[in-house]
Order: C-alpha cells, then structure tokens, then sequence
C-alpha cells in the first residue's frame, strides 16, 4: 500500500480538495501507471456532483489518463516497466464471459468495473480514478499508446475517441459515406476527426456557427445550424449521423435527414424520453441507437488508428488547482474542447 | 385495352363492390398476369377506408398476387407465357438510381410505383391492384414462384413475407440467434417460421396464450405474455426482436430485453409518438430501427428461400363475395393468419 497524493470531491457541493489516497501493491496482473495526464471528462462531473445519483464520497474522478509503467506483478506479460500505457473508463471485468472473450469488456455478463466509484472485484474498496499521480490496473484493461501521438492530446481519447471511433466503425464510415456529427463539444470534435481521418464526407450540425472555422479544420466540409425545417433542406443527406447532444433536441428532425438504411447514434443521455414517430423509422428503414464506450480491444484500435492518422483531441492543459474552474467552464461549454490536468500538479 | 374483373371500393365508409376495371396493353417491357390469388393485408384495409388519407376512389387494392403469364411485351426477357409469378407492393420505380440498380427498389431516389393508389410512370392513371382478374406488370417488378411452394399459401409472403424476411436477413438472425417476434397475427406468424427456417431460437409474446400451440407448431420454442416487468425476466435474452404490433405498446421494455447490440425492428405503425428512454438504446448499443416491405431481388430470394425451407403462410381461401366480411375480421384479429382470396371468383 502506498498513499499518493489526489484531487477527490467529498459531497455533491464541494468543490474538488487536494487529498491522498491509498493505492493497493500491483497484485499478479497488475500494473502501477505513473499517471502524466489525466483528462476531464463531463462524465467526471455528473458524478462528482451527483447528478446521476450514487457518487461514492470521497473520490477522484477520471477515467481518461496516460502514463509510464513504474512496476509490474509477477505474472505481467502485456507491459513492461517503462511503457507508456492509457486507461479508459474500465479496469476490471470477469474476462471470462463471452463478451469479455472478444474485448467487449464493457458488456461483461457479470459487470465491469469503472476507473472510479465502483467496487474492486477482489477487496471491495471504491475505485478511484485518475486525479492522482499513480494508478494499479489489471493488465488486461492497459492500452499501449504509440510513441508517435502526443501524450496529453491523446489522454482524451480513452473516453471521447472509443466513444466517437466505436459507433463510426459499426456503422460503416468510410470513403463514400456521410457523416453528420450532432454538437462540437468534446465528443463532436473528436468524432469530427476521426469520421475525415476514416474517409466519410462530414458534417456538422450545432446551435451556431462559431466553430465553423474549427469544424473544418478537423475535416468537416458541411457545417450547419438547426433552423425549423432544417430536416427538409437535408433530405436523404447522411448515411451515419453521432449525436452528441445531451439537452433535449429534435432527434426526430435527425431521423428525417437519414438515407435508406441510415442511423442516428446518439451517445449523450437527454433528460426525459424522446418522442420518437415510428414513420420517422419505418419507411427507409432507419436505426435509432445508442452507444457507449467500447472495449478494451477497439480501444487499442482506436488508439493506433489516431497515431496513424494524427488525430488527437484539442486540449487546454492545466494545473490541478485549476480543476474546479474548468469543471464550470466545461458546464458552460466554455472549453476548445477538452480540459487535460498535468498530473505532476497533483 | 381491355375491361376486366375487380373489386373496387368506391368511398371510405363504403362496402368493396364487384365492378370493371381497364387494363392496359401489355408495354414492350410488360408480362400481362392472370391472377389466380390475391391476398388481404391489413394495408388495403387501411387505405381503402383511407384511414392513412388519399385515397384514390375507385380502387381496387391487393398487393399480394400470384397467378400466370398470359402475354409478354415485344422485349421482355425476363418471363414468359405460361410461367407462374408473384407482383408485390410495386410494380414500377426509375430503374436507375443507386437504389434501383442495386434492387432495393423500395427506396427509390425517383419514387416507385405501388401496385395500387399509385400514379403510373407513363400513362399518368392510378394503379389498380390485385382484387382483379389481370395485371400487367413491367418484367422487372415480377417474382417467379418456384414450382415445389402451394400458389395460394404463398401468396401473403409477397408482403408478409418479405417484410418479415428483410429485416431478419439484415439483422442477422440465424444460428445461435435470440429472435422474439411480438404479435402473433398475418405478419408475427410469418416472421415465426422464418426465422425458425433460418435456424434462429424462436420466442413470440402475445397478448394471450391463445395461439401457443399454433406458435409452437410454426417453430417457437418459447412464448410469453407481456405482464407488467416482463423485460426484468428477459434481461438480456434476445438478439433481434421483430415487432409486429400497429397499437401503442412498451417498445422500451422490449428494448430493455436486448443482449449487447441487440436490435428491435418495428414493422407496424402504432399512432402517435413512442416515449423512448435514450438510456434504453445507450447501456448495451441497442438499435431501435424501422423497417418496410423490401426489394425485387430480396424478394425473390425470400421466396426462393421459403420454397426450399416449406415455409408458406397459413391462410383462410375465400371468394370474392366474402371480402366485406373478411375486412371486418381482419380488423377484429380473427384470422389464422391471413385470408386469400380466389380470384377465379372476381
């Protein structure tokens, strides 16, 4: 056992402290990460408010973090001190399920085990995530990050690449595909890269045009607003359409734009339901999902995708004092486009 | 030119009514069919007594025929006299664009031609369906009914059929598939045999047991009613559920039933919107998705298909006189599972 220094929330209305943590010895299969960055992800302040209800006090959010490998368990094959290694929103899972089996760990049968606030499969403690400046994880659930991408830039893509990269990949982007990204946020932006990098024509749409000129320079060449109507200017427009908004929005007018065989995938979580007409889906068989995350297995994907292509999140760097104000920034979209903390400020 | 046989409504509150209709000389790309069955379909229902809005009185409707061919235009290639065909929901589309040419006529960047309450490409009058004694057709648009499939219990598999086969095929239902079908009426007890036949495990939920032992005999293994908190028996259980119903009912529960990337596919049009939880598609990838008859060559293959697996629909064959009567059963769900009628008796 050791104790690192950490940034921890300890009710829904603190402000996040300097605190310490305890972190376990590396077991068998484990790795220790010396944690370089560690991103803010919205995610991170929905609990640490408790917005989604069951935050776990004290705790330090984060689940995007990049770092050197410090030490290995006995048994470790997959990294060697020295690596510089990422963690996403998972650490542990049975690895035993069928969809463990195949590296889709955040579908485990028996459940997966968040970076933070969840409970330790083997000693039942509460996870703590990656405002620290070390980090044990289970070998199986370490990304390898290429020496060829910037470690700060890419910390984000452990949460907003998989989760942009993961729906794109399933439904096809690609050269001679359109693509549509709902919202130039953290997720936006990087769906935006990574939708050009795979080849698909890509657009934007979002509630003004003050990112136009960053949306095209991430790769997109159409860049609209949601006027009423907006849905008939863009009849049978997109192929694959990411919806990152998390307000309430016209998700129906979305379904409308689609080609034959189109979906619209959302991955933030509008308060209250959508009413969805079912004429919206039926008549060229559109698809409304969802998505979340990926496995461990695309995640690496991702990652070397990203390095080869040269795609990396846009990011403010900060120092750890500055957590609580970019926590209001990011609440009032006041970010371009994702807070990453330099974790030797812990 | 020539006057024929038909029924025809002639006014939404109005009885279907033993009239003529003309047909036109064959086209040079024409096969001229004597039609031996047409089947009834909820959607001649609705149209006829335009509870879906423009109606084109008189009518004659019928998309589901099957019959011979009498004549064949001066280039027609693809059929000939004395061959026994099947006409669908269309009979014309533009024949160019990406989606004709690749055979999904159904989506039509041009707009096809349904076989009845259409506008005709060429001659400008309305198309007049199956409850008639002839159709010619443009060869593009006709099914070659495989001699080893009944004529008159295939017949409903020209809608029913291909409605509930594409998005199965799309879908992936096959071996080690999950498949549930909600609704067990003209098209549920389709979707049971097919998927059955693609060698998928079976479930159907109904509102009532009182067709079990028809499902079990159709191929489901499992069959369920849908009391309150039925997804929480059910976590998890299926892969692809194909949803039949036309009334409003918890198409978020089932979506609570999907595995990991799991599908449901509504095939009926319930009024009004539909209240879905954005957390029902997001946990696991779920799909929500629309889906609506299909094209020519997934026509073809589906009956293809249904002919080498036995597969045809169970049907109620009755004469022209009892169409009346037959419409008020069809909306009152008393039919096991869909009537045909003899069209000798037009």
């Amino acid at each position: 056992m050791r104790t690192v220094a950490a940034y921890q929330a300890t009710a829904a209305d603190q402000p996040l402290a300097k605190s310490t943590i305890d972190r376990r010895d590396v077991r068998a299969n484990d790795v220790m990460i010396e944690i370089e960055y560690a991103g803010i992800c919205h995610s991170d302040i929905h609990t640490v408010r408790d917005e989604w209800g069951g935050c776990k006090y004290p705790l330090a959010p984060g689940h995007e973090i990049i770092g050197i490998v410090t030490e290995v368990g006995s048994e470790v094959t997959k990294a060697k001190v020295g690596d510089r290694v990422g963690v996403g929103c998972l650490v542990d899972s049975c690895m035993e399920c069928e969809y463990c089996l195949r590296g889709d760990q955040h579908y485990c049968e028996n459940g997966s085990v968040g970076t933070y606030n969840s409970i330790d499969r083997i000693d039942g403690t509460v996870t703590q995530g990656g405002y620290s400046t070390h980090i044990p994880v289970r070998e199986d659930f370490v990304i390898h990050i290429p020496d060829s991408i910037d470690p700060a830039a890419a910390t984000p893509l452990l949460c907003a690449g998989i989760t942009t990269y993961s729906p794109l990949a399933k439904w096809g982007a690609g050269p001679g595909k359109k693509v549509a990204v709902v919202g130039m946020g953290g997720l936006g932006h990087v769906a935006v890269k990574i939708a050009a990098a795979m080849g698909a024509e890509v657009s934007v749409f979002s509630h003004s045009l003050s990112k136009k000129a960053d949306g095209e320079r991430f790769g997109a060449t159409g860049y609209y607003t949601t006027e009423e109507g907006f849905e008939k200017e863009h009849h049978r427009a997109f192929d694959i359409i990411i919806d990152t908004v998390s307000v309430p929005h016209p998700v129906n007018a979305y379904l409308r734009t689609l080609k034959p065989e189109g979906a619209v995938v959302l991955l933030g979580l509008p308060e209250g339901g959508m009413d969805i007409d079912p004429r919206s889906l039926i008549g060229g068989r559109h698809t409304l999902a969802g998505s979340n995350i990926g496995g461990i297995r695309e995640t690496q994907e991702m990652i070397d995708f990203c390095a080869e292509h040269g795609v990396v999140s846009e990011i403010e760097l900060i120092t750890a004092d500055q957590i609580n104000e970019a926590y209001d920034r990011v609440v009032a979209s006041d970010v371009r486009y994702r807070f990453v903390i330099d974790a030797k400020t812990f």
